[in-house]
């Protein structure tokens, strides 16, 4: 389409200028200091998607932070896509390793630093723009609808109920979300399923109160050292989980299946060089394909306790933490795990301490079937504009919501990502490629073009 | 000496009320911003040594914080007493567990809450007012010298290069130490030995950045995951330290020794309560009085690395960190102990990460003789005012400076300690019992005069 390439073109550096302002609002949504910039954030994606030609938007409070909804109705006989993104970001720390402000843009190389600009508002303002796109050339070829949430970054505690309460209004065919990456601009890729995650805290005392190691060391059980004990443990000599029931439930793949996964391009010497290690780590008897893709993994996302200061004192702490997650494969089911994980925790926690166990937020691993209506219109709308078919992939992160999409709105889901596994998303210093900012903006028509034309 | 029960009866109050002014600077050697109240701290002891009668006072600058020294010469054929002691404290994190502010005194209970009052504050200043009582009762038996340093709680690494440039200066026949603790005033003992000490800390770095732990975790490794494993490792299933070489120059006590140990009084159940456990914890075949005296430990005085805030952050950090020491007993070097502690830990970091280790300070372990002149003195001082002989114990802290006074002036060490290990060194809510410090001035002038008599 002639027109809507000319439309983008023009408005090029306008549909950057808007983005850097979305980019400038600090709205981390895991800390209670950025409430507000919260809702500024909210109410500028409000106003963005009615600018855009959404005939209806709107902000939804809910018990945590507001959930924005818009909608361009064309006509009720025609298919709906529910677009999703999230406006929250983040938290930044730790900010010293930032090159510039996690909430002052900057472009450097052709890339955009800040927090968010990646996952999720670089992604989600695509499909705002590609709306505009439509609009303004009068090809909006279906109904479309925008889901844009404040708490993905938190676990997403209050969508559920929001779409409970909304079933009719988010009523849609299919919904489209840009929050995962491809392989690169010449190896177009579409994830077509995303892991589950059971997020667990957890706290081991041992005596009631900081006390002198050098008097009560060797006699007194070292928080610290039972933890660091069990979290030991969790993993064998083969790097295999040992909780027991963990697998139980993993959907093994055939023979046929790995060798497609392993079929995407991997260059061991580059993926080490580009993470900055000597050597890789991992499950035995899976490639690294794998090991991110279809197998269920352990991570400590944080550990503390003791004296974290300068120099040293010779404290046997009362208390040590440790924050651990788990992400699931197909089969698995997050509650079951997070069960299974507590459990055992339990289990091998000696007597010389106490163990407190706090439950953060979980979900399901999600897979797209590739035969479906909706992945091959996301198939033709990345062969119109990149020239070549994606790669199916499993993607590695988690997407707890789109299982809430299935059970509550009884919809599949596209991850149709623009991002890139360098995007640094979770770190600091993360970037999203102008590059794919704009072939976003120009594939997602293509999209809402060939699903309306196969859905028909 | 029933004058100088009078004099100190008089000034009770007075006595306090100095020991409060000083424990109200918050002079904490190991940060930074609390270098003028170091040296605001050093300034009132100077001043109140030349109150108390020493004849000089000065402070010396070093590379770290000032040496205070002080000296009383009466006459130079007599035996002089080197006193040593600390202004420096501990710093006071985690202050939310604090009931009153640790450098706003608060007497309660008959104690007395602030950093310092046991460690080393309230201890060195019975030095001071035990000077008084025998400069106002013209009753000063010996020469006294005085140096209290700022630097124990970060190493004391500037006191060695002080004493060698002052070797004259602080000349002595014996060094006196307040700054141990004793079993209760009801059963007085006196420290004949102190542990060593090797601290280190270490940095374990994974991916040169946070990674997405949906994306990498399971292929790269995670540095939380491998710091924990290499510590789980340091102890076997018995709790015995598995560095090689580790045991090597411990000299093992004998039968009979070991049960002298096992004499003094232990209660299981009261120790177990104390310290709000439902076990304890240690090595194999040895009990709490000597895992805690005669036995070398290794233990975690501090860990971090990753997302520590609330709530959930999926993240695969790029680095985690522990502070690790071990005490050391008669026989180990620290500076050996130090070397095989790094080398077993380097040899066992695996490829996919990297490890820094930072050595911070050391001491060896240091036993006094209980047949000599200095310690029959310190005996006969405890049964003159508490009517019973102090047992003998071996402290499981360290104070390594007591090597450099043997090595450098070439004199013992005589720990008179009127602390309780219940006075929560190092920890929230310090303490030092009212009764404990009036009992040390009591005690102190005492063992000058045994001195002075036995050393004729």
């Amino acid at each position: 389409m002639q027109e809507w390439k000319t439309f983008q073109k023009e408005n090029e550096q306008r549909f950057l200028d808007e983005l850097l302002e979305l980019l400038r609002i600090p709205s981390i949504s895991a800390k209670p200091e950025n409430k507000a910039d919260m809702m500024s954030c909210a109410e500028l994606v409000k106003k963005r998607l009615e600018e855009a030609g959404a005939g209806k938007a709107e902000i939804h409070p809910t018990k945590g932070h507001p959930v924005v909804y818009g909608e361009l109705i064309t006509d009720p006989s025609k298919p709906t896509v529910l677009v999703y993104g999230h406006y929250d970001v983040q938290p930044v720390e730790p900010l010293e390793l930032w090159h510039s402000g996690p909430f002052e843009p900057v472009i450097k190389d052709g890339k955009i630093f800040a927090r968010g600009s990646a996952d999720d508002k670089g992604q989600f303002y695509m499909h705002v723009k590609a709306l505009e796109t439509m609009v303004k050339t009068n090809s909006v070829p279906l109904n479309i609808k925008f889901l844009i949430e404040g708490e993905e970054e938190v676990g997403s505690e209050n969508l559920g109920i929001f779409m409970e309460a909304h079933k009719d209004l988010l009523k849609a065919d299919v919904v489209l979300i840009s929050d995962t990456a491809m392989i690169s601009l010449d190896t177009p890729s579409l994830d077509t399923g995303v892991r589950g995650l059971s997020y667990i805290e957890v706290e081991v005392t041992g005596p009631d109160r900081d006390l002198h190691s050098g008097v009560y060391g060797g006699a007194v059980a070292n928080p610290i050292t039972i933890l660091a004990q069990m979290i030991a443990s969790l993993h064998d000599e083969n790097n295999h989980i040992t909780i027991p029931g963990f697998y139980d439930d993993v959907k093994e793949l055939s023979r046929e299946e790995r060798a497609k996964i392993n079929q995407a391009p991997y260059d061991e010497e580059a993926y080490k060089k580009e993470q900055g290690v000597k050597a890789l780590w991992g499950e035995k008897g899976y490639t690294t394909l794998e090991r991110t893709g279809i197998r269920p993994t352990l991570e400590l996302n944080g550990i503390w306790g003791g004296y974290q200061g300068e120099g040293s004192k010779t404290v046997l702490p009362s208390k040590a933490h440790a924050k651990i997650s788990c992400r699931l494969v197909p089969g698995q089911d997050h509650h079951k795990i997070t069960g299974l994980l507590t459990r055992h925790l339990e289990k091998i926690t000696p007597d010389c301490v106490t163990l407190k166990v706090i439950v953060h937020h979980g979900g399901n691993p999600y897979v797209t079937p590739i035969d479906s209506v909706e992945y091959k219109a996301a198939e033709k709308a990345i062969e119109a504009t990149f020239g070549k078919s994606p790669i199916p992939v499993r993607g590695g992160g988690s997407i707890p919501i789109t299982t809430l999409f299935e059970s509550i709105l009884n919809c599949k889901t596209i991850f149709m990502g623009f991002g890139l596994d360098s995007d640094n998303l979770h770190s600091p210093n993360e970037k999203y490629n102008l590059e794919n900012y704009y072939k976003g903006i120009e594939t997602i028509p293509y999209f809402h073009k060939f699903y309306a034309e196969l859905k028909k």
